[in-house]
């Protein structure tokens, strides 16, 4: 695999722009400095804006699991118990880490099910610190209901933490409007970012709960906050500069093209992605129904009959096409097309001709073009 | 500030070779392709000569901060203890890791002053975890005696935890014939990678004795350890994909250098810096004993009577030269100059150069030269 010469599908790390990988190769500067300082509050202002959120913004060197743990590990202590609603394996991974902490109370629908948030309300109880839920749950390509889970947690008054990972820039996402007291994202989704950085936006009445002294130490959110309002803004521990620089660019990039427009652009391309996946007979994996919506930012689609993943997924990686599979009990029996940050229209047709091409020769379709013809009408719509 | 055309002197982030730069600019990959082991099992053989070890090899996203994080929490039950012997602010940090999962019980010596191995043993009582120290204090520029302390933890048979943080490849250090447990260095510092990624080698012994669920979610030691012995080799979280690229790289130029002539190259400039010093009448910081040697990569030294620390630094700034300053309880008292990495002969020059400037317009000292002629003398020996 010649890596300059392959295009990556997955739902994350996605492609990165030309302009963003170069802004990587500037030299390093101090961390303490207010020539760094300036970096991050260009960043946090139009993260802001980014996530639709008035709240303090901070940015933390690690994965979208290091924000994930710095929110659960801030609003637990050992006795406290969250709640976290799960449909997929991102939201089973705020169960592992409430049960790092204190305990999780898991509210479990079969993976790519949609929440019935009734069930998430009912398993509120005394005890409970937080509300945590997969926005864009990226192992079943699904949307979860966050405005509605959003109101069960401020009507029992608790912080509401939202993995929003594969799904702000991508997806509607309304921090503020929908009462998201903990809004965390990866760069290396809709920003379109190399991995690396998480961000997190903290409300006021949730950073009133972040407790002292538990959960990780270098996953600290407190630290981070405090850090982020110096002046210059800092980080409590040395950051990932590079990544910063490109975060910046990305962060422009994405601005100049205008938020919203990128927005639709991931929606209009996943809907292609189902429109040609309907017209190669192939089934989209969640289900979708009143509390739930297909992700705009990665497809899951059954793995027809008649291939295996191995080979259709093997068979497009030969021809420079690398998509996922389904993750641990899914591996196997579903793909997973993305179509965030800088995604372009001539990615997903030549994802799709590439799909049928592996399709064809295995005879699981005759003819080829009607994939391609079905994505090309909602692209040209 | 124009950084393209700074020299970044500070102990970390260092300077970063062009060809470590460029290597990031390369498009993304998937984390879980063979593509991806194969870098990861190429940057692990070569950190295993770098560290001059046959343990196990593990490499985070995160700074050398979360490696500490883990290698602490992963040790620790929460009624468990560690010995942390500190004379710097980077061991006082494992005194506050080590608050945070259970208690640390630190044996303080002055900021600069050497260890007194009597007192580190005195202080292990019932109930301790582990032992552990810096062996390059960054914030004072002295290097502790792992080898004396690691006898006294291998006798209370404690696993011995060792930030080598700006020490690996700089210093001279034994991770297996010192017996050390758990060795920890970053990527900004000797391997001379931008900041974001920390390494950390483990022995068995103390694989053994890591704890199911005890310290942070995301810096996890055990999750990672499992996460490296798969095939391909991968980890448990994304990692910061492009900081692999650039850490493979500069492996592979220290390696064409050779780490000991590295190591021989930091011990020389580090000499000079000291021996500028003294021909400007400039004091060394630590203090230099049985139990301490001066540093290879960071010089502290005091700044002199007649100027200010913002007209030190802020002077050399403006001549394009980034130097530290002292932190906490030595603002203003020190400033500091590292060696390490890729750092050159001429870059050293330069920096002697433009503080002999910046004091002779202060007044400090009368001509210009005699740093300069000190340093060549012993880089010319």
């Amino acid at each position: 695999m010649d890596i300059e010469d392959t295009l990556l599908m997955i739902p994350g790390p996605v492609k990165v722009a030309p302009r963003v990988l170069r802004a990587m190769s500037k030299p390093m500067m101090s961390h303490r400095s207010p020539e760094f300082g300036a970096i991050y509050e260009d960043c946090k202002t139009l993260l802001q804006e980014f996530f639709m959120t008035k709240n303090e913004v901070v940015i933390m060197s690690g994965s979208g699991t290091c924000a994930m743990d710095a929110a659960i590990g801030g609003l637990m202590d050992r006795d406290g118990k969250i709640v976290a609603a799960t449909n997929g394996k991102f939201g089973e991974r705020f169960t592992e880490i409430g049960d790092r902490y204190g305990s999780a109370i898991p509210v479990n629908f079969e993976w790519g099910m949609p929440f019935q948030p009734d069930s998430i309300e009912a398993a509120i109880e005394d005890g409970v610190k937080a509300l945590a839920m997969v926005h864009n749950e990226t192992s079943v390509g699904i949307i979860n209901p966050a405005e509605t889970v959003g109101k069960i947690a401020r009507k029992h008054d608790l912080p509401f933490v939202v993995d929003g990972i594969s799904s702000i820039g991508g997806n509607e996402f309304l921090t503020d409007a929908w009462g998201i007291d903990v809004a965390i994202t990866g760069s290396q989704k809709c920003l379109a970012v190399p991995p690396g950085l998480a961000v997190v936006a903290v409300s006021e009445r949730a950073e009133d709960r972040l407790v002292e002294g538990c959960g990780s130490y270098y996953a600290d959110l407190r630290a981070h906050i405090k850090s982020a309002r110096k002046k210059p803004a800092q980080t409590p521990y040395t950051p990932a500069v590079p990544l910063f620089y490109a975060l910046q660019e990305a962060l422009h990039m994405a601005k100049e093209e205008g938020f919203d427009v990128r927005r639709k652009r991931s929606q209009r391309l996943a809907a292609s992605v189902r429109a040609a996946a309907g017209a190669l007979g192939i089934e989209i994996f969640p289900v979708k129904g009143e509390f739930s919506e297909y992700s705009n930012t990665v497809t899951a689609m059954k793995t027809p009959s008649g291939i295996s993943d191995d080979k259709l997924r093997g068979g497009m990686k030969k021809h420079g096409i690398v998509v996922s599979g389904g993750q641990e009990r899914l591996k196997g029996k579903i793909f997973r097309i993305g179509s965030m940050g800088v995604c372009s229209e001539g990615d997903i047709l030549r994802t799709i001709q590439t799909l049928e091409m592996v399709l064809a020769k295995e005879g699981v379709i005759g003819e080829l073009g009607a994939g391609v013809e079905a994505a090309c009408k909602v692209l040209d719509g």
